[in-house]
């Protein structure tokens, strides 16, 4: 293994659930066999006081750090997520499709895919499968939760949870809850996956086919609300991809004619051999109903966090308009009514959503702060 | 016909080629039978210096007033466009779905749909055709062009095809050209209705069938980008629908949850019933390629419309995340700079691109103002 390569777990894999003891949702249902998979990066000290979990985003998975991890500019060794001081944990959703039980998943009661029979559930759900992993591990107190975008939602459920379990929190591209632009964006998803005709109710598998068509435009879309207009602007401008067989260069098609045309059909078609359909129905309205800070419990769990002395950073990006600034202010508001050590900032970088994925100036160095329980040196 | 109901011509129809006489579009490519359909409000001075034409936008039609006219807060007796002055002319789009030829047309040569065999065409053709029923109808000079998005873009090629023959000209919410990230919102429409198995390579007609799912899916994600995320959050919030009889109220589903979610499906629904997917597809890719500003022969074309004296009137508004006031600014200032007259103003209004169908403070004022050819009293 390279110097620059963490310690690392390579896949894991745990049933979190046994007979007489399945999981519990928040909407009432059961499920019966939950499964998790993860990953850890660095080394758990003897006192077990190092442990970093990272929370992943809608489309993430475990593999943060290393070769191939989706997070490595920020989690390995020396980074702001230091994996030689730091014994870090990221595991699979719930309701995903990289190892955790999903929709997608074998219901070992039937022996068939769950598809829509699988329930709903919500971002607190997700945090519960996660919080009953590391009681599996053996993992009491946290030293730190970290996420960005639907892993900055999970790092709020937790805190929520268990107010008391963790000292420190980094919340990245955050929000409160999401917009009705949010919604709708999100719906329109929703939509071109389920009208596909290969979408076959949820039981595409068992035809053997993907409802390719409408993953492939829900992401595209999707992409265009990760990134700013600026970026887009800037990256591609009008530049036209060099001509076809048929066509002159610069001759009008109904195909690829602009490079930002090539590059979200890229976007599109890549998301299909990584992501399932179904995990994107059910993720996505997870988000949608996201809504900690309308919970009436919420108050005393802050406050609880407040006593316990948790301190919280929140980092925002200027040209985020998919998770704005705007929509993570209500958090910070409710943190420091209920008296929560808070540092919010939001930085200027021009990749809009996407900033939480890259590297704009002073926010690698505002999570390493973060972690050390100290005061980051902001910079705009 | 009610004192409200302006003179009206009826549905009008006129086949504007001849053998020998064919539309030869900017590409090279000729379209040899072009049909238009038009309609004219008002009547028509003995001296035929009253005319003002109205350009419709993307998915609007020749039927700007009266009743079920799209147009009808603007356009009508008394109005901005007062059609008791003058007398306005609206005709449908060259590859547009509502009378004027499109690829959905039989072509009279096969007596087949055209298809994707329809010749891409620009903008400029659009106005060309457009052009062309002028003459046809004895119509000159004019005293005013008028149009919002497209259509305003089909205003400013008519300026440029024929510098002399308009003495006012009303632009709102008209984009030099489109932004990178429009084009990408129009690709994922495009992408949308192409792979929806009922496209048929564009011949859905002989098969019986339309690409309704596709259409669907790129209508409900083009009208979010219609609207403002202010005014979603401010018609919808966060409300949800009323439970069906599978779910108690606030109970999560797959299907529709929220009230913005039910509007967007009446939206996407009901476009499918008065929109074709294959003029959607051209006209979109027609908008992608706009850049009369680009074009070398542009400076002296404005130098001509100054020489003429034609006034400029420009508006936009500042939640029109669309076509922005900034990319209409490079309009104003390759007006300015040829020495055309141009009254250009950034109009608040809650409602985003739509705010150009609708009565945001100051704008209706200023399309009269224009038409009279005297300053606004431009309010903020």
């Amino acid at each position: 293994m390279s110097p620059e390569q963490p310690v690392w777990s390579g896949p894991q894999r745990v049933v979190l659930t046994s007979s007489g003891d399945p999981l519990r949702l928040r909407s009432g249902a059961e499920l019966a066999h939950v499964e998790v998979a993860y990953e850890t990066f660095g080394e758990l000290a003897p006192e077990r006081d190092n442990v970093v979990v990272v929370c992943h985003a809608l489309t993430g998975d475990a593999h943060i750090a290393g070769e191939g991890g989706w997070w490595a500019n920020l989690v390995g060794p020396g980074l702001a997520v230091d994996t030689d001081r730091w014994f870090v944990v990221c595991a699979n959703l719930l309701g995903g499709c990289r190892g955790t039980t999903g929709p997608s998943s074998i219901d070992p009661a039937t022996g068939r895919v769950h598809g829509l029979d699988f329930p709903l559930f919500e971002v607190a759900d997700q945090v519960s499968v996660h919080r009953r992993l590391l009681d599996h591990l053996g993992i009491g107190r946290l030293h730190a939760l970290v996420g960005g975008s639907l892993g900055g939602m999970q790092v709020l459920e937790w805190l929520l949870a268990e107010p008391e379990r963790t000292d420190h929190a980094v919340l990245v591209a955050t929000p409160a809850r999401l917009t009705t632009e949010n919604i709708a964006f999100s719906a329109v998803a929703r939509e071109a996956i389920m009208s596909d005709p290969d979408f076959h109710d949820g039981r595409y598998a068992e035809h053997g086919v993907t409802p390719r068509r409408g993953l492939k435009v829900a992401r595209m879309m999707a992409h265009i609300t990760y990134v700013s207009a600026e970026s887009l602007a800037s990256k591609f401008g009008h530049r036209r991809v060099p001509a076809g067989p048929d066509g002159a260069p610069g001759t009008a098609t109904l195909g690829v004619d602009f490079e930002v045309e090539s590059y979200l059909q890229h976007q599109g078609e890549s998301f299909l051999d990584r992501f399932d359909a179904l995990s994107y129905l059910y993720l996505s309205r997870a988000l949608d109903h996201f809504d900690p800070l309308g919970d009436p419990a919420t108050p005393s769990r802050l406050a609880r966090l407040a006593a316990h002395g948790t301190r919280v950073s929140l980092t925002s990006f200027d040209t985020d308009w998919r998770f704005s600034t705007a929509q993570s202010e209500p958090i910070v508001t409710a943190l420091r009514a209920a008296g929560v050590e808070v540092d919010a900032v939001e930085l200027r970088s021009p990749w809009g959503h996407d900033s939480f994925l890259l590297e704009p100036p002073g926010y690698h160095a505002r999570v390493r702060a973060a972690l050390d329980g100290v005061p980051a040196v902001n910079i705009r």
